[in-house]
């Protein structure tokens, strides 16, 4: 409600053309109403040119492919993530164009194109081989949203010339991932080498006191580097979408 | 060390020119050396046209001043963060360019021209006036590293439609910074509404089972918006940092 | 033991009538036995109108059919919670006028009439899919308490234009239940829309950060609502129960 | 600005008292009024029912008044919690008709009538001494809010046959406040001897493994009577606003 | 008031000499004392054998001089612990017989006479010197209660030797106690050495993981030996009372 | 080494007779060697008349079965505690007398006769259904030790009636076990009932805050009442075990 | 590859057997060779003296095969740790000359020779039967990199005599790694026995308190005796590793 | 009493020089002296090599002091820390040779000879500038034990160049101490860089999620590299006392 509907309504209370109950019935909602349309409509363009995601984990087959099912004529690319091979197989067999990637647990459907406002490369670094499932699953959401992706294995800090063997690669990527468990003080050596915003992704690999991942989520947190934000733990496909929108900006 | 002076160096080896000995301390140094000079090089060019930050608290007025006197000739800006009112006086009068926040609790020496590969604005939003000094940080960090900053204090969940009142400013936004102490809802609304990345501030306001900063930060973490990345409690330095390069990548 | 009864004993002690090892006895006792009776009869009458409930988890199938026929001479209406299909199937072939509702693994043997002294309607509100069987167990104990009860589950904060598509249903809710997992924002927001009393309840649903509910737990009780009161993680029927006996007070 | 206020003002408008301009710019400013640290959220006690409180740690003296200035021609009732003896006095000094209640720690200006639509009497129970200040501060706000209010203090459960005494005030409170430290039993024994909701309150007193009010706090949450909903630790005036509301249902 | 003098009342009001009106008034007082800002609970000397402790931190001198005074007339011996010296100076200036112990920051007030079903002998045994205030609450309140109690301080489990050379004094106690803080492990050695009941008491002494007594107590309670139950953190009072009661079982 | 001794050594060092190296490596090992045999002798003694207890749980029937073997010709009676139906069939038929509990998960092999230093009844209370495992435990344990025990099962506070339904039982006991999960107020209620010592044990029976039984242990521990000590966790035994040498102090 | 295996590697080439291209590429390959899923460090060994170990769990027996079968070349020795009876079967009958120890869960492929720097004996200590696995981990892996190493078991603080009767063998140990659960008490009395390094293993055996190791730990690090260093909760592997380099300083 | 001191004494008594009353009176307080409030153990530096040390936080300057007078007769080396630059004052003035470290808060009584067992030299490194008290504390303690030691402070991972400028020292030293707060990762990076054994030291410096110093003890107990054990959050006296025995073995 600007303010000249709002001058015309008090005329109209002035003129006794609009009885008080309306008046101030309709004053108590003016905070909120135009709210709603105005928000519709953005919601719809954000929408487009992003994947909608459906987190499987709970969910059982016939559930995920219902829901796949009213999204199709809508979206582009659908994205299923947390998807045992069970399921998956289940999942693939109803949408033949669905591919799965087993490493990931993750399901694809339809194709992202390459997305034309994507300023560099996002780079996916991870500290070990039990990190891999999460590290894959940020690179192929981000994959899936248009950017150039490269990933780089297995380069934790305890050989820490595994890392500076690949300073070229690390240099130039425009965003970066990195993903670690255990004591998560990859993405604190990582920041400090370059100049562009790292996303880190802590995991639940571990035991003892990484306390399911708490222990590398709070050293991230804490990182001496001021280049690094942090998502939930094992939150592949959170630190994709992020480093995605960020190579956008 | 690259390939070329490797085979010098088993040549010379092969040769007789050099003893096994030499050889073989030589290749155990080699992941390590060359990568010295080549990441100061690399650290000298990061530094440029960023400011360098000085953490405040637990350091004396003189113990701040001595490494500001060190940073001066090298730096053409120098942030100094958390510090009181009576440790402020002190620094100011030594250094009579020196400005003091006594809201954000910051000194900020030099001026960052505006940045020539900024991408868009950054809007800097907190939800109640207590978390105001950590939105202020990050406010004038994002600033003095040349950004176009704006600020919304004070629009909480709880009263929703002030923060819809704000649509405009919200929308044009190239990066969002989201201050919020107590439940920590409002970057979950907040990225709810845009496209663009939000980097979200915990603070430790709040009593009882705010824990310190920890339930702000857990339920920033667990966010169902996904266009959203954490910084430590209370690290409003941190996200103006972050949403400073992320502007520029 | 009222002012009476004591000053007969003592009459009776000055009288002689009494020894006085019976009377000290009889004053030790004084502050508990009284209560006793006065309990039983008011518990008696706290529980007419109102149905037990037998919490299923970690209850075997013969187990619950046991309480159950111990309770069916006295009760009109059992409720049994968190009960799996395989031992509803057993307990349902028993009793057969019991129905199991398989999404919120909840029997219910019995009904209620709707209670003459309900003041409005109950809305149950939730936030993720996910979140449904927790929202249901608190639905079906509100209803099987003789409310009108309404539900409108999946209008998470992330798109939160779809909670104010709903401003009508919400506003004239006696009482709302809301129900949210992950971050747990949600009560704060719908509390902050109405002017009636909100019960949150946390879900265990979510990885990471939420450890199992506590995350959306805190969140709740730091709400900077003040019209919400907490619940015990998951705990959908203390929920359904609780706004069930605020929409009698 | 509440119902009556706002009828007020439309009739005035209606009856040609009141120009549209001023009428135009209050009901402007009903969403929110920005006074540089605050947005002030006036259209609240419309949507609620109450205005907004003040909570008054960590604000100075100035900023409060400076609030409560801009509250005042817009509110019938302010409350200010958490506030010391010091900043008190300077704002009872602002403001003459305001009147601070040292034991809660708060101030309250001008004076709800009795609420025609409040059901029953509300009664504030607490287990210790030390429990009084959080005691009180419910107990204020329920009245302030316009209810009937009794207060029983320390009737903790070693003594269980202290609180047994009081049987028949407890029965006939419409809405209970409980408020424990310590290991917090309180609530659940109270809820076992009432049908009517009770609102339980941890606080922070006790030490060890108390841990600042978190045991007492799980403890309510873990009750086994199912009439029980639990606020914030300390959140005395929390307790006191939800016992109101649902003292209105 | 303890059994005698409720037997002496008796007689009184048999032999005539006491009213029944005043008899009737100081037993319908046994259950406890309204003074406003608590209920002393004199029936609990009664119900438990020994009188209410005051527990002194947080209260005010004058609240600390009010309760004692109303129970002067009634017990025979009185406790206050967690006193500071300042506070204690204004009590025992007003209360000329009572003694401040200022190591345990306790006040004693009235003697209690050996206890004739004491069965032995009370001992207590603490790890560091830094646990000696707990330790002599423990002392004191066991001795108050008519015990014989032994103390053996700074033999802690870092030179074992010096617990073993005492081996008489540890075999011949009735009953044990045992303050311990940092890795609370003296309570199992202890235990593990007799065959009587060991009270553990863990305290908050320590740094980084003590985590403020927390490590200590879960250490006590995962004690390998079986003949030890544990008290709160720094619960010296406590320690010694249940010593105590179990010393008459 | 005493006096005599070391004096006898120290004229052979005199005398030339002994060597400075042995009498060095002699005074070297003195704090520790005498200690070693008083020890075992001591602990022999302590043994006897004490049942031996294996923990069942993570070792395997025949594990079980060849520790039982070894200790079948030196004790009287053998307790093994959790230990699941299907082991227990192994054991049981492997040693014929052997009687397994399957409420509480125990075998029992022997028979304690009464003891004759007990010096009254024990009493097991517990709150909720689901605790009896739990207490039959702590039940099996005391009478294994020569005790008379009592038992009343689910007498929660919910309805605390039924608690003191039975003021008699619990008035006569000479010791008292208490056992709750959920939020653990029944030995606080209890304590405050009688003047005999009070066994707390938390069980891990719960869901969501109860944190696996943290709640009811810090609960436990925070009890109002001083005549309460507190085991682990679901320590049956323990509760048992210490309840019944309590009884012979 | 060893230093040894480097050594030989120049003189081959100084000798002309080997050609330049060979050995360029086998150095090159030195830092760490990619096998698709692991990047293994072979330089490790040249630069830490000791062979990598691979950590079993969560890796499948293919994959453990396909890393062995590439360090077999390099490595003189391999450990693999955390492998289940299962895929060590498959693991061994790949590779015939490895050993799989069922106790620890470790295979170990090749044989260490006794290492000359070795100063003194290790001895491995642990508290009670469950913590065998744990400690024979620590003890295989010392063994493996050429240590003599005693072993000594079941000796838990609850009969501190069983400890003491071992007096020389704790004595002689240049090093020691001392094992347990529960309250973890056991390094602190060691310690305080010995003037040599303890390295203590907190493991994750017991229930309740003991949060699965981490009471343990907590107690192990607030260790009255400063000559003990912690490992993460039951890592017998790191323990065993660090003891064996502390005995070659 | 050092093994020094007792041969001196052992040869005075057989020299006829001392009397063996004097000597058995000096044997005789060997185990302790029992000072009031302490027992000191002498036998300590016998048993492990080097004196008891005080642990002066929460203990007054004359306590101190008095328990320094009992140790000098028989120590040659006495360490005090956690000592304010005020206790300090009052100590150092008492003792004249004592020397106080303002950074460390030590002081120092006496001086170790250089150890002639020690294998090579220790080496101190920390990360940021606020953990220099701890790895000072270190620092001093290790050579107070008679050891070479180098110091290498502010050398952080994020910008591990700094570390790597310094090889040579970190490859040289025998024993390596890492300091570190905040995300805790310095230790795994340098002993990833090493063979040597490395002790880290976790500090409390940091804010938020460092949790007091606990993420960077959990990240240490993580580290990949298996050459770290970990001493108490801030506890370098542990440190410097292990490495020093470490670099004995």
């Amino acid at each position: 409600m600007d303010q000249e509907r709002l001058n015309q309504l008090l005329h109209a209370v002035a003129a006794g053309k609009t009885s008080i109950e309306v008046a101030s019935d309709l004053i108590k909602k003016l905070p909120y109403e135009d709210i709603d349309f105005a928000h519709i409509d953005h919601h719809r363009s954000l929408r487009k040119g992003f994947p909608e995601v459906i987190f499987g984990l709970g969910k059982t087959a016939p559930q995920i492919i219902g829901i796949m099912e009213k999204m199709i004529p809508q979206e582009s690319i659908i994205l299923v993530t947390r998807v045992d091979a069970e399921k998956a197989e289940k999942i693939v067999s109803t949408f033949t164009e669905a591919v799965y990637d087993p490493e990931a647990g993750m399901i694809l459907l339809g194709k992202q194109k390459s997305s034309p406002d994507a300023k560099g490369g996002i780079l996916v670094i991870s500290a070990g081989t039990s990190d891999i499932p999460v590290a894959r699953e940020a690179y192929l959401t981000a994959k899936a949203m248009g950017n150039s992706v490269d990933a780089l294995y297995d380069v934790g800090v305890a050989g820490i010339h595994r890392l500076f063997a690949h300073q070229d690669l690390i240099q130039k990527a425009a965003v970066l991932i990195v993903v670690a468990g255990m004591e998560g003080a990859l993405p604190s050596v990582v920041a400090g080498m370059v100049r562009r915003p790292v996303i880190a992704v802590p995991t639940s690999i571990g035991y003892g006191t990484n306390l399911g991942g708490l222990t590398a989520l709070f050293a991230m947190l804490n990182s001496c580097s001021s280049n690094v934000a942090v998502v939930n733990i094992d939150n592949g496909f959170g630190a994709g979408y992020m480093a995605a929108i960020i190579n956008r900006v």
